[in-house]
């Protein structure tokens, strides 16, 4: 067997497919709103996920991991699993706001190379965390430990936080959230992302000077066609 | 026509009366907290209102805009009604979490002269908003882009995060939250809170030095009269 | 009368059996999360209480306060009770996300020694508090003040984000929550926290060196026995 | 004083200009949605608004009630100011769940002609409710009571579940929420709403026999324009 | 050992004391309301608490049970212990929207003269559950099914839905939410809550003869004490 | 191009492989608890997706839908990809509690053939849904209506609150919630689901018979060897 399919319990992938390490790194410095403009305006998780500490920003190749509600066996399982430049993405299989993850694992993800954690559910020890400069996107934070019983699964494709993740896929996160991008569509959204952050470069030197985004974009027209009236 | 009416799409009111902007400004010194006290505990928005970073802390008068869900046009439009001391107050015409604002916009915003923005919706580039110091408070933190496709209006009354904002209002936001004061009270509002901030400084040394809350607002007789009742 | 029960109004109970105040700092050295672990997993409450800044961590003896929606009457009843080591506990009769707690108040916990205020309700002036260094953890913020008309009770039984506090109890309060240790119970965990704490840093040189917490903890068997598949 | 602004305390106001009420009624019968979209999709209450039994449809004019959090004082207050086919609307000056309306006001407001309750809190004795045929609209249902001990307002301007409502506007409430017309637009927004029902009825018969609105709209052409693109 | 404490896992509780059966009958007859009025508005579990099947009211004793996230082992112990007239209250020790129950677990539960259901949690197979006529109280319905590996506790105190509940409590559910009575006081709170629906006769029969609460109460006085103004 | 990747806009695929649909309307019949636990506990939609009316149980085939915030233009273009026994299944590229669908979709949907509509946002016309005999299954109930601007896709793989939907895949949708069942899978999934309701006929008997799970599913030397005890 070599695809595991979404809803597979019990499987870890061991070899998957990555995105190019570098176009990863590339597209995080981008950032997570640049990137998911460049998408279309697709691939972005729910805002709710937000980092455990401000000014984080990363760019990398996902391993995930599905996991069960109260129970995070399954980490020690994706650890082996990490490469330099990975960033884990975990998801459960129902609802749950409990700390997966504290120092300990992350000390064992960082020692593997891991570049951050993208969980939909709880997080703890974050002010450690923070100290060893371990970034997190998370749901919640909480000092509610787990068991260690039920098995789930390592590199299937996972829904996390309202995104689709396949192992292999771009993980772009910062401030402003965390931005699926699909392994296959990497080095397109790259370029786009490129140039559209050139041109607002321009942009905002022209805006900086005073020029209106109303005529930067000439909106007046569309504006006035659209039925906008002015009164005093 | 020169009442534009709540709920009318459309319009782009140019000509608004502006509550005094050092009384502004002076309001937003005393905070969102003291100024809510002197208005009669009224015109708070909503405790989901956050600013993106902590400190930050706001005094001006309002330019309202009306926006739709996922669209940002108007922000456009609302950035040339700007003057010097006005504060941008965003409302959507129905739930939104998208990032309608970022740090083009914000460009454009500083250079018009906004102190900043308040949004009942998401916002997005916040590291670099932060690096700018321009800040907002808003309901959520989302890199989800919008399209410029539906009018709205310019300084008309709005519903934003549970307060109504006439265009001229004055608006003080900080770390408390946010709060609205009618431009006709803003001086009564002022006077008010001042003498209640001088009043609170004396206050806050007794009760430093020790004395209770119980003796020095004389408590002692009413809580008895309540029925309180003390046990061993 | 005594032993106040839980649900009993107008009760100002001042004798209370604290925790040891030495046990309760250690406790709190040790932190949420550790002690949370050490208590079985329980006692934790609900991850919406949230400090409000970063890397407060406090241990304390728990004085209780029951308050009415948009009533912080009682709060100064509690300021009289508290000795210095205490961290007050409020909890409210119904949902409220009104700031029961300011400055004025905080000026006046700190005077009698208080070390923190976790309260399941809002808080406000959060610059003022930061910047004074008294810790609160709260359900929300909000300039939202609130009246003093209608008596509650100090050191009963109270329900707090979904744990229950006896006065006297050790509060454990950091950057991961809040965890509610029984004040029969605090030695004893205080020594199996201890010793959790002591094995977590062997375990976390382990892991830094790269040693997998699946050979760590002998988990590949348990694995492969719940059914786990290593798939290409 | 004849127009007591948004935001004041402790006034009643007696007199106030009713929408007409056959206007109301007409508009109730037509519904939420169609009287929402024939306002230009502007004065919608959120959709936390839910009714507390199926079926109910009313349409009315607005008796406005300002009440504390906790504090149901002002429902007496208002009850006497209710005329046969008003509304009662309810707007709290903070978040509250607190059950402030039962079968006892709901008995005296019936007495009084009233058609409904829109309440931006809680409501209880929701089975009486129901077999008395009083429709209420609220935010939850909650067994909570209530005190008496504030002064608020009746018929000022207040702001309701995202809403401006002022006295004497038109509520029209049904299975779908509840939407708000102000009182100098309800005849027009009526014209309006009626034709829209009209071609609604035409519409529908179309559809039914199996036209799609893909042609009965001429979507085909623009839809291409926008680059919509079929692929097998 | 006889006397569980609050937070202990792995204990069940046989014998418990149960408040009495015809009181606690009654206390459900006369409802959550009147109830929680008369223990002084306490007791309430948080509103989100709701029937599965409007209509359904019933009083009964508590046999608690305390379950972890996504596992339903407890709920087959907790089952042997239920007598006729018991209601089960089912706490989890953290948050989780699972389906711990469904038809099989209610078939057992009535067989054994259970009455009702009373879960922070989620519940399923509710129209079978309607159509037994098996009430249940939850936070949330959901199809999500649960495991069997981890051990709780039966009859011991557990905090639910924001009400402590000890084994042997009266608890009294309906449509309005569901109030917990501690044994020792439920023959008072009976008393109180009976004379209170008594009056609640007289004042309903005034009321809907066109008496205002204003004159019935004699608020008038009060108001304008309070300050209260009438304008026209 | 034939296999249109999740996250294309601007596409609608005509040919999709749909699953059997007798197979589909039998696990209809089972239900979405038990379907959900034949997966593996897997598929589920999140608990907030409700039913606008009870008792509604339908399986079918799922055509699936992407739109914008506030944008519902792509339902009529869904319309005409619907064949007799499917489901349409509507995702939103960002939250949005708008009503998308009415009556006049519904009567356009009923008439291709179309067994219910499962929408990650509102719904409006409930009541004439209901009469109509039309199923919904939402996040809400509004009012609020929506434009018709910019194109989505049809017939690509979506996220549904929390499920991933490709189309042709079994949706399974009672009062319990919604269950996806992949395509491939469907068939397998209908062998294990009957096989464990046929089971479930036979424990229900026992159960009924006052039998407890205890021992009928052996769990007595489980639990004890968990650790349980029992106590006076």
């Amino acid at each position: 067997m070599t695809t595991p399919s979404y809803n597979q319990l019990g499987i870890v992938k061991r070899s998957i497919e990555r995105a190019d390490g570098a176009v990863a790194e590339k597209l995080g410095q981008l950032g997570s709103a640049t990137v998911h403009e460049a998408m279309g305006r697709m691939g972005l998780m729910k805002p709710y996920m937000r980092p455990i500490y401000a000014g984080a920003a990363v760019g990398g190749t996902a391993v995930t991991v599905l996991l069960h509600p109260g129970d995070n066996w399954m980490m020690h399982v994706a650890a082996e699993q990490i490469q330099p430049g990975d960033i884990v993405v975990a998801a459960i299989t129902a609802e749950c706001t409990d700390g997966y993850f504290g120092d300990l694992l992350a000390t064992s993800f960082m020692a593997r190379g891991a570049k951050a954690l993208i969980i939909d559910a709880g997080v703890r020890d974050v002010r450690v965390l923070t100290e060893m400069g371990f970034p997190v996107w998370s749901k919640c934070i909480s000092a509610k430990g787990t068991i260690k019983a039920t098995i789930g699964s390592v590199n299937i494709p996972v829904l996390c936080a309202g995104a689709l993740v396949n192992p292999g896929d771009v993980v772009v996160a910062d401030d402003d959230g965390v931005t699926v991008v699909p392994a296959a569509d990497a080095a397109r959204v790259l370029e786009v992302a490129t140039k559209r952050e050139a041109l607002e470069s321009e942009k905002r030197a022209k805006l900086a000077s005073g020029v209106l985004g109303l005529d930067m974009y000439n909106m007046r027209g569309p504006l006035a066609e659209a039925g906008l009236k002015y009164v005093d």
